[in-house]
């Protein structure tokens, strides 16, 4: 990796590109561009420049310079990642799309809205919420996040066992490929096998292969009722045991199944002073129904419910006015927050492993608990097997040790993951975090193939270097 | 394109990896794989020899021999392919996946279903049903087609507006690199993102970038009830602007919403000797709901109706038993089969468009077909803007006529379709007969793109080569 520093030669020609107004150069004002939702003082690093470009043909003149001058382009949207993925851990050019934000048409006729990348994620149900639309790529971050990093990621959510994530809604993109060309692939086409599926590949790719710098999005009908199922089980293995049959007996898809062990929800209980029944419980399940009849929505629940009682459930509770719904998901929402009062140091992982293997993944990871003398809480996405395993510092250790024990915990949890089949990330990505557990995990012919892509479309490496793998093997 | 002969040494090696039995050289046994269901004459061309692997290892060896010896392989499913994807236009090796074609495992607690290429897709419905559940990658040709062309293909179909492709249920796949490799892509996860998402690659790569050994599939819950309405329009434009306010007014995603214009009911009607009451109308959807419960489809069917009569419908009819459900379907799948009585010399397209552009395409596609002379009947998939205009040659027209008219009136066509945003093929495929068309009006850095990663993946470009395009450019 041999880049070149950024002259003051070059950064004039930064400047004649973008402007001195979307320069920043400022030590101070480039900090927050260091770093993302990653503990910065493990991850952060300081960009040669930050730029702000307003217009794709910008865009694809930084690159163009870029490869000229053997610079690295670091792609960024709203830094709320949780991989490290927008770091700029080359230096070189921050390349942040945060002016780039308009929407640039909202299509009735197609059912889809074109926008910017720096748009944040949820102004656009906001905008089309009137017409019974909704963006049903639905990230937990919503109202902070942009669109770019949503496709970067290929954001999931808490509505994905229903609604899918991302990449599902991503018809058309306009790209800024890694050598500066622009190109539209796919379009306002609901359906598109003409060629390879381009805009898949980059969906997920964590702009290692590109900027975005349009999307078009396909827009969904939106659901007008919700209901939702607080059940409590005695083990984890009765909880996950119910999740197929809702689906294959009640014949439902759910937009939610939710899954949290007995630790997250006591923890976050006594963050919130809220008083759930989850005493008896080893495991809970919080499961949504949405639909757009009222009377079939209570009648989905209903018929989950009484499935589930007969399939283990100790008890269900039934959350069908905006306010119960409010309290048991905000049990849901806040458990990261819960473990952070206890301990602010954490790695909140993104594992993911096939849904009947969650049962065989809780011991080892209680295991690993035990070993490293840490709390290890798992709750997450049960209906797709997305589980927030984290691992949260004991306030008992130092630093040092602490660092010791993430490095060794997480590839012990790793390996536990991998050997059941499973994988490292489900929907936050690997960026910077999870690079070398990737690399030492993946099929050496997996990484193979990802390396020859990368190397055909980013000839010079220049694109978000360094991010999810390296381009030569360490060993 | 300096491929190498295939010598009697070379024969033996390849008799030597899969056995006599798995070895077909007698030239009318090898007849039947020159070809798909493109015409014969236009397209076919003999293989240099057939095999029938019954392995992953077979399949690896014979790719891994290819490249030592520079061979083309053309991997080859059912042969109902409508793109010619599965010709051996450089001869050498044809590899047919139609012996491995064993259920490996179902999984009902992850709801997946593991499977080899050569299965029929079918097959799988009949397997799950019991259990409740069903494929969800619903092609129209699912009694004859395989797993692996499926794939192969990315196939769409009938129910595609509601369940989308092929591909969204594929989580993971067993595949032999165009280098001989065996990796595992994907797994038992339904989320992932955990490098480049390679399995999204190969769906719909036609071949050109490996070999599907073995595929993991999604199975979803098996609706109980479907309802179809018949709606009558005056014209085309009315049609089609009804389809949105499905969607966005009653909040309803139909398993289908097929479109028929006057020239397809008329000829498939007079075919079927059936007895619609098409007489006063322009065009005509076909509107399909599904669900559990009996009440709701029938609700939602209700609700469709009337929200199209106040947008322009002039009749609906409700098919909500078996009998009449066959009778309107009926229609909609002898369309092909009614004009081939017409006029047996046909070119079946599978053009996609931005839904809210059909009526923008249609005047274009009655201009072609009176420049020509010949009947372009227009039927397909509204709910998704995948349309299969049918060139029908004139009886009158001679087959040198044909074949030239053919040619011309085929770029006219995707011209318009390419200046209204749309695209050639939307599940059928480009393989070698959309090849030149695509290539044409593709954006150069797409093609260069595609390009990249083929040779990065093939170096020696011996996987199913000359499909979707050529590696060089020829202008």
């Amino acid at each position: 990796m041999k880049y070149n520093k950024l002259t003051p030669e070059i950064i004039k020609e930064i400047e004649a590109i973008v402007g001195a107004r979307n320069l920043i150069m400022d030590e101070e004002a480039m900090l927050p561009y260091s770093h993302d939702e990653t503990p910065a003082d493990q991850y952060g690093v300081m960009p040669g420049v930050v730029v702000t470009p307003t217009t794709t043909e910008q865009v694809a003149e930084l690159v163009k310079l870029a490869n000229r001058h053997l610079i690295p382009v670091t792609p960024r949207g709203a830094g709320s990642g949780l991989s490290g993925g927008a770091i700029p851990i080359y230096g070189g050019i921050l390349l942040s799309v945060e002016k780039m934000n308009k929407v640039l048409e909202i299509d009735y006729a197609n059912m889809m809205i074109v926008v910017e990348p720096g748009l944040v994620t949820n102004e656009i149900n906001g905008l089309v919420s009137d017409h019974g639309l909704f963006f049903a790529g639905y990230p937990m971050s919503l109202e902070s996040c942009f669109v770019g990093g949503n496709i970067a990621e290929n954001a999931g959510g808490g509505k994905a066992v229903k609604y899918g994530v991302t990449g599902q809604y991503i018809v058309g993109m306009e790209l800024v490929t890694p050598e500066g060309d622009v190109v539209m692939l796919g379009g306002k086409n609901v359906k598109d096998v003409t060629g390879y599926d381009l805009k898949k590949l980059i969906v997920g790719s964590e702009g290692t292969l590109g900027i975005v710098t349009k999307a078009i999005i396909k827009l969904s009908p939106k659901p007008k009722y919700q209901s939702d199922l607080l059940v409590l089980f005695e083990d984890v293995d009765t909880s996950i045991a119910a999740v197929p049959v809702i689906f294959s007996k009640a014949g439902i898809t759910p937009t939610s199944i939710e899954f949290m062990d007995k630790a997250s929800v006591h923890t976050s209980c006594n963050y919130l002073n809220e008083n759930l029944p989850y005493q008896q419980a080893g495991a809970m399940l919080l499961v949504s129904v949405d639909g757009t009849e009222k009377e079939q929505v209570d009648l989905d629940a209903e018929r989950i419910g009484e499935l589930l009682m007969k399939n283990g459930a100790l008890e269900v509770y039934v959350a069908d006015n905006f306010t119960t719904q409010e309290r048991v998901w905000s049990v849901r929402r806040n458990i990261a927050e819960a473990f952070k009062v206890y301990s602010p140091h954490q790695s909140l992982e993104d594992i993911v492993v096939p849904i009947g293997a969650i049962p065989e993944l809780m011991p080892k990871v209680e295991a690993i608990s035990k070993k490293y003398d840490i709390a290890m809480p798992t709750y997450g996405h049960a209906g797709d097997g997305n589980l927030h395993t984290t691992l949260v510092k004991n306030p008992d250790h130092s630093m040092e040790q602490w660092y010791d024990i993430e490095e060794k915990a997480l590839v012990e949890l790793y390996d536990a993951v991998h050997s059941i089949g499973g994988k490292l990330s489900g929907e936050h990505g690997i960026g910077i975090k999870r690079k070398k557990y990737m690399q030492d995990l993946m099929d050496p012919v997996e990484l193979k193939m990802m390396r020859g892509i990368k190397r055909a479309l980013d000839p010079n490496n220049i694109m978000n270097p360094g991010k999810m793998f390296d381009l030569e093997a360490a060993h």
